[in-house]
């Protein structure tokens, strides 16, 4: 798992890869285009209301409000668990820096909900080969590094006696590193150089990596938590930028004799400095942190947040916001629970009634909240790895 | 580890590769064109003396006799040892067959020789990998040749408490596997593709492998054999078709702080049917296996092997037999003992005293007892792999 910066660069056409994400010539990334090529489809609000019927529960806000936004195969997941069939959830990351900003969170905070929703086992694989090999970072650093994202994804709260964390360089081998010669079998250079654009230059540790991304989509790899289980059902939330792995697993797990891996996609999570903007890794002011102290928050906030307001009140409380780049309502959007609360924001933000101030005011309170939480469950993580 | 197989077919250019072993236009393998092309070095009688000196015995047969004839930095390792610093041995195979035939000793043997010579460590790599991914062997049909592959290794009598034999579905993993992602970082697909000529159409588990067979050159791929000896140094016995893979690793040993692995390499052993066949795994008769019957052994040496004796008696008393060509001449230096009866029938046979049929006798008297011996050694090896 790699790429969760999110915004754009000046670019011809919107590129999206796992290791790039850019929006057309400044613009945003237009995600129907992007559900054309991948040839995903929309999630729609019947499956979001079988989900809601099947699970007892309210959808989550990120699927009521559109974050995770296309699917694979979501459906025949759903028809194989209406039958009594379970099956796994599969996630990860890329462990390629100290401290995880809120937009890592959301495929974590997303995969918590369908775990405690359907009840279901999940496996999440830290990538810490792929990080070592395609940033500059040693064996060492890569590790270290996934052990302290380990303990931030611990603190969302998973359930831990269904839940296994891994890290490439602990677990690779036997079970794992035979499904990854299996799948590296099935691939060609031509078709991966076609799905991820590597070139002759590339090292080849870029091109042994994407049957290890894969191998965790067939329950044989993790013969403790699955044995006599292959024909148990995958089911990975990720944000669409890993899909060019998954269609790669797609097309080979039928000629492994597995089911394909059903996926659940998010859009991006956008930097403070709006959707065009790039959320880099490099300046910390473009993105909020769980590390980031509640002065820090509303520093970033009231500095950076990228607003949709008017230049002056006359004009604000003329025109009113526009909300459609407005980086606080946005965030909101992901993170503000309550339906009508947002509902009146938008109303009133968006008529002029509401200044952009107030706005980031609660914003403040619901993201220094947020973070407040998870330095709390992270402090209460101890070694249990 | 790869082809074992020796001889040639038709060919503009000789090719020597892992994989393919092919003379020039149906000639004989030039070795001193490969050692040119290569860039490695012919192993001289100054460097076989000195391997007696040092070790206070003869040298090996092979050596002697130049089966073992091209070397990489062999003269450091001995330089290292005179000095009292200890190496490692490496040297594998592919099980790609149920059964051995003589070809596959040769590496083992030697191995032996020089573990017993210098007193040293050993490991044995089975790429069971390696077979799955180029024949189309399943991952556990390629284990369980691995396993009898590996009873008839341990069978040509290595030093147990010295030796690690495994299989890579077994081992790889750990610190072998950092190793294979700290190889395969230096290592571009332009650079592999020179080395082994891999076209776009190939799968990308044959880009993925040559780390594989990279990794056990630095002992830190083997924590609980080397630990904290990272500057040990590792010296590789193995047929010249192999070097491919170990340029590559000498390239890379300096990046990541170890010694360049040395290399002591042999010529390939011949068909029966003469150095201009090909020895192939498809026809039984090719080759001599260590599970013929002493029957089997003499009517294959009888019908098979490549006489460089006259077509008629009259003929063969005037003219001599032409010992370039002849199989059981070379048969004989592989593996009969005394230098002195090896001359006397080179001397007696190439001008015509001795006849194809005696020379034939003598081998199959030399081969029955050399397999005899292996098979008794073989049944005593139990499960302790």
């Amino acid at each position: 798992m790699a790429a969760e910066t999110s915004g754009a660069i000046e670019q011809e056409e919107q590129i999206v890869t796992p290791w790039e994400v850019a929006a057309e010539k400044g613009g945003k990334i237009d995600y129907d285009k992007l559900i054309d090529k991948f040839g995903c489809q929309r999630l729609d609000q019947s499956l979001i209301d079988r989900v809601a019927r099947l699970t007892g529960r309210p959808p989550h806000v990120f699927l009521r409000r559109g974050v995770f936004f296309a699917h694979r195969d979501f459906n025949d997941v759903l028809d194989a668990y209406e039958r009594g069939e379970k099956f796994y959830l599969y996630t990860g990351r890329g462990p390629s820096s100290e401290a995880l900003h809120l937009g890592h969170l959301v495929p974590f905070m997303f995969t918590k909900y369908l775990q405690d929703a359907f009840k279901v086992p999940l496996v999440i694989q830290l990538t810490d080969d792929e990080k070592c090999m395609w940033k500059n970072l040693s064996v060492e650093e890569s590790q270290r590094l996934a052990r302290e994202n380990a303990k931030d994804i611990i603190a969302c709260g998973f359930d831990v006696s269904r839940t296994f964390i891994f890290s490439d360089f602990d677990y690779v081998g036997g079970s794992f590193y035979k499904n990854m010669v299996r799948i590296a079998k099935c691939v060609t250079y031509n078709k991966v150089v076609g799905i991820f654009g590597f070139s002759g230059e590339d090292h080849i540790g870029k091109v042994s990596f994407p049957p290890v991304q894969a191998a965790p989509s067939f329950p044989s790899s993790f013969p403790h938590l699955f044995s006599g289980k292959d024909s148990l059902r995958c089911l990975i939330p990720c944000a669409i930028d890993q899909d060019p792995y998954f269609r790669m697993t797609r097309d080979v797990a039928p000629r492994l004799g597995y089911h394909k891996p059903a996926l659940i996609e998010s859009s991006f999570f956008p930097a403070l400095q709006g959707e065009t903007g790039k959320m880099s890794a490099s300046d910390p002011n473009s993105a909020i942190y769980v590390t980031d102290s509640a002065k820090e928050i509303k520093n970033k906030i009231n500095r950076y947040a990228f607003s949709g307001g008017q230049d002056s009140i006359e004009n604000h409380r003329k025109l009113g916001a526009n909300l459609e780049v407005d980086i606080p309502v946005k965030y909101l959007g992901f993170f503000l629970e309550d339906d009508d609360e947002l509902e009146h924001i938008r109303t009133e933000y968006g008529s002029g009634r509401m200044l952009t101030g107030e706005v980031k005011k609660r914003l403040t309170e619901v993201l220094t909240e947020l973070v407040e939480r998870h330095r709390r469950a992270r402090a209460a993580v101890t070694d249990e790895v």
